[in-house]
């Protein structure tokens, strides 16, 4: 393997949120985003290429721009950033995005976000600094639990019943939802869910893993004991997790050069049709 | 090692939960129920231990009813249900108990309990069934991290700085924190902290940890990999977790004689001084 191997990058431009704006700006936003993504794409065709942001808001706009960009662009799926203002993708309202990215065949990348404010003030604010509160609250811990409830909310109102084929990418080795799957399954079973298929079942079929700057053995093994080579792939979290030791922790991994290119980017070629 | 390696008890008359009682009630129901665990103890002194039922709510007295329990009934330490309606072991309103804990050298459990309505609200309620919305606030995902969070707290608030000595046990495996604790090392250092160690350092030298029906070889491996062998006991969380699938998966742990010794009495009796 290569540095040739690793160097595509896929962007979603993100930042401000589009999930907290009011439907007519996060049309509009949208759109300038993914308009100014399509161009760098375009600049930098076997370097770069593009996961749409959507107009969460307006779920049937939002599908239409799912559909845009993927048609016009080439975009590879999108990147929805957890909550919208504190209602979840479980809710049938937000169903027509869903729909869309399975008929398109394209994943959706489901990034952390803040949790909401009831959830800070319950948990995250106590006898330490709101400098450590925020970090508690965010990218130490909070994000993390708060992307995973979300995956087990999709999981849990039938999302993958009604759309079996949709494949959602999380982060971070999977949010600590590896550490829990077995005791979902128990505690969860199929004859309380009411679910097709057991809970870590879909956790094994419609959601893949990247490591984003996640570079810990211990918790990557958990992951990959618990769903398989197949659904693990190569991300440095750039520019916030180091690429050098991203690929320094790909290239240590006790596993053979095989399962290796998967993780580098056979399963990434595999799941965005590259 | 045979059975009565492992056929010690550590017994604790927790529920309904004086947490959530008035501070009077809590002091009559823990001493009630310390007297009653008593007698359960020097009716079985070769078979059961006990841990100490504290009212919390009224932290000098819980204090006092903990000095009271391991002076005249030999009790090992105390287990606490969790937050007290809604406030967590970081205030220092109830550092008395902390205090005398450490001064006694005896252990405190924190146990699960359900998270905060606020937090029920807002992460377990959604596109799924009452059953289903309970069973994720609690057993299958809710208490876990609530507990963990709890301890994450208790480090951040400084209890361990101030109580160097002191220490708390945790079930089911860590409750997700050694997934998580490198990345919690990295967001959290002690410059934004202001702690005396790394906050990793704490989960090694002021946590211990039982496996309490967690018999998941993948998560155990992160936490054996990320704490060390002298931090795990052996607890099969009967009568909810089957004694013999516990005892089953202690077996089977691929480790040395002497480690699955540590961990099936060694470190409980060091701990407990039993």
């Amino acid at each position: 393997m290569d540095t040739a191997d690793i160097d595509m990058q896929v962007l979603s431009l993100t930042s401000p949120g589009v999930e907290q704006l009011e439907a007519p700006e996060a049309v509009k936003l949208a759109r300038e985003s993914n308009d100014i993504l399509a161009d760098a794409v375009r600049s930098h065709p076997t370097r770069f290429a593009g996961f749409s942001t959507l107009p969460t808001p307006a779920p049937e706009k939002a599908a239409e721009e799912l559909e845009r960009t993927i048609h016009h662009y080439g975009f590879k799926g999108a990147a929805i950033n957890g909550h919208i203002r504190g209602r979840y993708l479980d809710d049938k309202f937000f169903w027509p995005i869903l729909e869309r990215a399975e008929a398109l065949h394209v994943p959706i990348y489901l990034h952390p976000t803040r949790p909401p404010r009831s959830v800070v003030e319950a948990y995250y604010i106590g006898n330490f600094s709101p400098e450590v509160s925020a970090s508690l609250a965010s990218s130490a811990w909070g994000w993390h639990i708060e992307t995973a409830i979300h995956v087990l909310r999709l999981i849990l109102g039938g999302a993958f019943d009604k759309y079996p084929n949709l494949q959602i990418v999380i982060g971070h080795l999977g949010e600590a939802l590896p550490f829990m799957l077995p005791r979902l399954d128990q505690r969860l079973p199929k004859e309380a869910t009411k679910l097709e298929r057991p809970l870590g079942t879909y956790l094994r079929e419609n959601i893949h893993y990247t490591v984003s700057g996640f570079n810990f053995l211990p918790a990557f093994l958990d992951l990959l004991l618990q769903v398989g080579v197949d659904r693990i792939m190569f991300s440095a979290d750039y520019p916030y997790g180091s690429m050098s030791q991203a690929r320094n922790f790909l290239d240590n991994l006790p596993l053979s050069p095989a399962d290796k290119e998967r993780i580098a980017h056979g399963n990434a070629e595999h799941l965005l049709h590259m």
